[in-house]
């Protein structure tokens, strides 16, 4: 059965970028880490590519066309591996709770997995929480856990840190 | 004490690459995944910009002073965060067995932290295998593991699995 007349994906608009941030912090508020998002409007903006500049990120909506509302958004980009090159890496994939179970989750992963094999990617790599229940519908359409599969570790330096470890390096050669 | 002398950290030329996919090879066979690495010389020179096209990766080496070789290596992209925008993320840091113990490692993770911070990225992410005993001396330079800490896990689809959902969604149009 299509489902193809429920949803419009789209690369978001300008008009768009307002319910974008707000889906953001739904987002981070399920994932216990309200505090998360530090982006404004105007930086998404220039981000996404739609103020001239060259885009850092990939913004797309998934529209109801019964309401013409913006009811999920995904935000990927272009990564690079060692060993295959170019891949694509998916961000956020989120669908608004009082949408699901219509066919929209699957809508948006289905279309950036069109959009990375336009792009010739030849992966798709994203992270997900443990405890999240979407982890069981990212398997079901043939993702695979390399946390669990191969022991990958996802690792981060924060921004305090970085400038320590830059000033450490400015020293040495000092 | 300085090491600034023992070693030179630069962009790869296009002279370097052929050590660099040797050492990418040597790192994949360490990780126990000798088939991963499937680039070629002519593509990680045309991805890391030394062919006139844009770059999708920067790519440096780490110059021993005393024998002008190549005695180790990062490869490095700007990723993209929905809560922070733009941050640096590590594909690859290796420094041949032979040469490790002189401060090498370290000097590549302080330079890619210091590139990070040069390009305003106020992060900088990286996965590490579990049972690599690098992570501790990751850790010791104040990287913190996320899926130790929150419970990330890393997911991919390949490329397979990918062709058969963009069929998926170009049926689900039609």
């Amino acid at each position: 059965m299509s489902n193809n007349d429920q949803f419009t994906f789209q690369r978001a608009k300008v008009e768009n970028i307002k319910d974008v941030l707000a889906m953001i912090q739904e987002l981070a508020d399920f994932e216990k880490m309200s505090n998360g998002p530090q982006l404004t409007e105007e930086d998404l903006i220039r981000d996404a590519g739609l103020s001239g500049e060259q885009e850092c990120c990939e913004v797309y909506v998934l529209v109801d066309n019964a309401t013409k509302l913006a009811i999920g958004y995904s935000i990927c980009y272009k990564a690079y591996s060692t060993w295959q090159g170019r891949y694509f890496f998916v961000e956020d994939i989120y669908v608004r709770p009082e949408h699901r179970k219509r066919g929209a989750g699957r809508r948006i992963f289905l279309e950036v997995s069109a959009r990375a094999v336009e792009l010739k990617c030849p992966r798709l790599e994203f992270n997900v929480l443990e405890w999240n229940p979407a982890r069981k519908f990212y398997e079901s359409l043939g993702a695979v856990d390399l946390t669990a599969k191969e022991g990958w570790h996802y690792y981060r330096v924060e921004e305090q840190q970085l400038s320590q470890l830059a000033n450490d390096l400015a020293s040495s050669k000092s």
